[in-house]
C-alpha cells in the first residue's frame, strides 16, 4: 500500500487542485519503519474530519467548531495505528457529515461533485494521495462519493466498527466505512477493524445473488443501468442464480422511515449549536434539517423505529438463503457542480437496516466518469461480501488510472 | 422543584460530607427568574460527569480526561436548559461510568457505598441538594445508586434520549437517565427528553403486571424480599393480576451476552487511553476489563449481538401483554464500604434489552437504608411505566427525609 511518507508528499503536491484535504500537517511525523508492523505497515491513512487523530483539529466541516487539536485518536484510528497505518491528515467533509458540501473536486473530472458527505477521502483514494480512507455514512455518504470518484467503498454492519472519537449525530445511523483502491486492501482494513470474524472459507460454489433494481424509488442512467446489468451478466456466466425480488412498498417504507429517523436524531444532536450563539454559523440547509427534525414528534420517532426493527427482520428472513444482494449505487455517474453531492436514494435503505454495503467500480462513462455497482449482504456478513467481491475483482474492476 | 440558587448554595454547605460533586461552579451564573420558562422553570439540575455542561470541565471520573471546560452543552443538558433547568455542577462518576468508585458517601448512612456508577447524581438528590440530576447506566448505573440512596431513577428505553455530548464507551448499553426525589418531577423531566411520546390516558383498570422473583441469578435479603413482597401485595389489593413467569435460562444468557458486549465494547472504546502515555491512570478494575474485553474475539461478540436480537423479540412478545414487569432493584440495601458500588445482577438484562426501567423507594431498614422495587416496561412505554407508577406513588413512596 501506499507508503505513508510518499502519500503525503503526493497530497502536498496535488491537493491544491482536489482540495480534499481539510488538513495535512506541514511535516508528517513517522515513526521509523520498524516500527511499524502489521497488515498496513507503513501505509498512508487519510482520516474523515468527523474522526479524531491526536494533535490534528476535528472541525467536522463546520466554523462552528474548536480549532483545538484532539487530545485521542478514535478507538478505530488506534487500532489501524496498532496494524501500522499512519495517519497523514482530515479529509474533508460536508458539513457535521450533514448535505451541506465543501471545497473537494472530483479527480475524474474536476467541474464534478465527488459525492459527500465523506467527500475527501474518496477523492484522496481515487486521486492517489492515499490507498485507504476512512469515511461515515449515515445517508449516503460512503457509497455515492466511492461511486462518484471510482473507488472501492465498503461501510460495515452497523454497530461493529467503535464510535468512540467520532462525532456522533444520527446514534441509530452513522457507521465508520473506509475507502480504497482494490477489494483486497478493504479487506486488509477489515482484518484490523472487524478483526478475528466470522470464517469465510473462498467459496467454491457459484453464488445466490438477488437483484434488487429499485426502479420505482430512483431512475437509473444509461450507464449505470448498463453498469447493473454487465454486473448480473457477469455473475451468470459464472454460474451465479439471481432472483429479482419486487419489494416496491417496502422499499418505500425504508426510505420514509430513514429520511425521519436521520432528520429527528441530527435535529436532537444539533440543538447544542442551533440554541447558541454560533447558530448563524450553520448552513441554510443544516437549518432547514434541523426545523424539520424538531418538528418530528417522538412519538412518531419511537413508532417509526418499530417499524424499521420489523422491517429489518422480515428482510433478514426474506434474503436468509442469498449471498449478496447487487443494486445501483447511484443514479448515474457523478452530477455536474459543486454545490449538491447528489442523490442517495440507493444507500439509504442499508444505512437504515446497518447491512454492510460495498461499491464496486465497474466501468467509466464516454466522459471519464466512473460507475459500477453496490453489493449489500446480511448483518455480520462482512468478510463474506469481500471475499465474494475479492473473487470478482479480477474480472471487473476499473479502478482509474491511479 | 428545588430552585437552583438554593440548589447550589446547600451544595456548597454540605457537600464536604458527601462529596456528591466532581465540579461546583464558586459563583452560580443563573439567568434572571423571567427567562427560565418551561416545565422545569428554575430547578437546579445536577448533571453525571460524562455528560458535557458548557463552561465546565467533563472528567469522567478519571486523572487521564481534559481539565479544559467543555465548549458546548450536551443535547439533552439543552433540551433541559429550554424547559427552565439550571445545571449547577457535575456529580461524581465512578472511572468512565465504569466499575472504580469516587469519594462519594451515601447521604442515608456515610460508611455505606451510594452506588454506582452515578453516585453522585444519586446522592445529591438523597441529600436534599437538588432534586432532579442526570445519570446515566450500561449495566446497573442508575437503578442501583438510585436503590442505595433512596431515591427515584429512571432509564428510559435505549436510543430514546441524544447522546451527543456524552462521553459514550458502550455503544450498544449506555442509557441517560435521571434521579429525582418523586415520580412526578421524574415524570417533568420525561415531558422534556421524551416528548410528545405516546399519549397515557390515566388507566382506570388494574394493571397486569408480571413477577420477576429472579432468584436463579442472585440472592435477596429479607428486607429487599419483603419490599418486593409488599408490592406485589399492594398492587394485588389494588386489583391487579399478577404473574409469574419462570425465565432463568432466558435470565442466564441475557446476563452472559451484557457481561461480553459491555467488556466488548468497552475495551474497544478505551483502546486510545489503554495504548497511550496516560495508561498508567487507568484504575486496576478498569485496565483488567479492557483485557478481557479485547479478548472476546469480533465473531464471538456478532454471535452474541444476534443472539440478543432473538432474545428481545421473544421477551418483547412474552411481555406483550403486561402493563409492567415487578423485579428486584438490588440484592440489597446499600453495603457498607466505599470499594465497590455493590452488584448490578438484577439491572443489566433490562440495559441490555434497552426496555425502561424505574426505581421505587419504598421502605427503610432498621439501619436508615432504603429498599424498594423496580419496575420495567417494554421499550417506548416510558410515559406509561412513569403513569403507573404515578398512581401508586400516593401509597407507596418513602424518599427519606430530605
Amino acid at each position: 500500500m501506499l507508503d505513508a511518507r510518499e502519500a503525503w508528499a503526493r497530497s502536498k503536491a496535488r491537493d491544491a487542485d482536489i482540495k480534499a484535504w481539510a488538513w495535512l500537517p506541514e511535516e508528517l511525523a513517522c515513526p521509523p519503519a520498524s516500527d511499524l508492523q502489521g497488515p498496513l505497515a507503513g501505509a498512508g491513512l487519510g482520516v474523515k474530519d468527523v474522526i479524531d487523530v491526536a494533535g490534528m483539529p476535528t472541525r467536522s466541516g463546520s466554523p462552528a467548531t474548536s480549532a483545538e487539536p484532539a487530545r485521542w485518536d478514535a478507538a478505530c484510528v488506534t487500532q489501524l495505528r496498532a496494524a501500522g497505518a499512519v495517519p497523514i491528515g482530515k479529509t474533508v467533509t460536508a458539513e457535521f457529515a450533514y448535505a451541506s458540501p465543501g471545497p473537494t473536486r472530483n479527480p475524474r473530472l474536476a467541474t464534478h461533485t465527488p459525492g459527500g458527505s465523506s467527500s475527501g477521502s474518496a477523492a484522496a483514494v481515487a486521486a492517489g494521495m492515499v490507498d485507504i480512507a476512512l469515511g461515515t455514512q449515515t445517508g449516503g455518504s460512503m457509497i455515492r462519493p466511492a461511486a462518484f470518484c471510482g473507488v472501492v467503498g465498503f461501510k460495515p454492519t452497523f454497530g461493529r466498527v467503535h464510535r468512540q472519537g467520532m462525532s456522533v449525530l444520527c446514534d441509530s445511523l452513522d457507521t465508520i466505512g473506509w475507502f480504497s483502491r482494490t477489494v483486497s486492501q478493504s479487506q486488509a482494513v477489515a482484518s484490523v477493524l472487524l478483526p478475528r470474524g466470522e470464517p469465510q472459507p473462498e467459496p467454491a460454489r457459484a453464488p445466490r445473488v438477488a437483484l434488487l433494481g429499485c426502479e420505482t424509488i430512483g431512475q437509473l442512467d444509461a450507464a449505470s443501468r448498463q453498469a447493473l446489468d454487465d454486473c448480473v451478466a457477469r455473475l451468470q456466466e459464472q454460474g451465479a442464480t439471481v432472483a429479482a425480488p419486487v419489494l416496491d412498498a417496502d422499499l418505500q417504507s425504508l426510505l420514509h422511515i430513514h429520511t425521519q429517523t436521520m432528520l429527528a436524531e441530527l435535529a436532537r444532536g444539533l440543538q447544542p449549536l442551533a440554541r447558541s450563539a454560533q447558530a448563524g454559523l450553520m448552513s441554510p440547509v443544516l437549518r432547514e434539517a434541523v426545523k424539520r427534525g424538531l418538528d418530528i414528534p417522538h412519538a412518531d420517532y419511537a413508532r417509526l423505529q418499530r417499524a424499521r426493527e420489523r422491517l429489518s427482520r422480515e428482510w433478514r428472513l426474506r434474503f436468509g438463503e442469498v449471498d449478496f444482494i447487487v443494486t445501483p449505487s447511484a443514479p448515474g455517474p457523478a452530477p455536474a457542480g459543486l454545490q449538491s453531492t447528489g442523490s442517495s436514494v440507493f444507500n439509504r435503505v442499508w444505512s437504515l437496516l446497518g447491512w454492510p454495503a460495498l461499491h464496486l467500480p465497474t466501468a467509466v462513462t464516454d466522459m471519464g466518469l466512473p460507475v459500477g455497482v453496490q453489493w449489500v449482504a446480511l448483518p455480520d456478513q462482512d468478510h463474506s461480501l469481500l471475499g465474494w467481491a475479492a473473487r470478482n475483482a479480477g474480472q471487473s474492476m476499473h479502478t482509474g488510472t491511479n
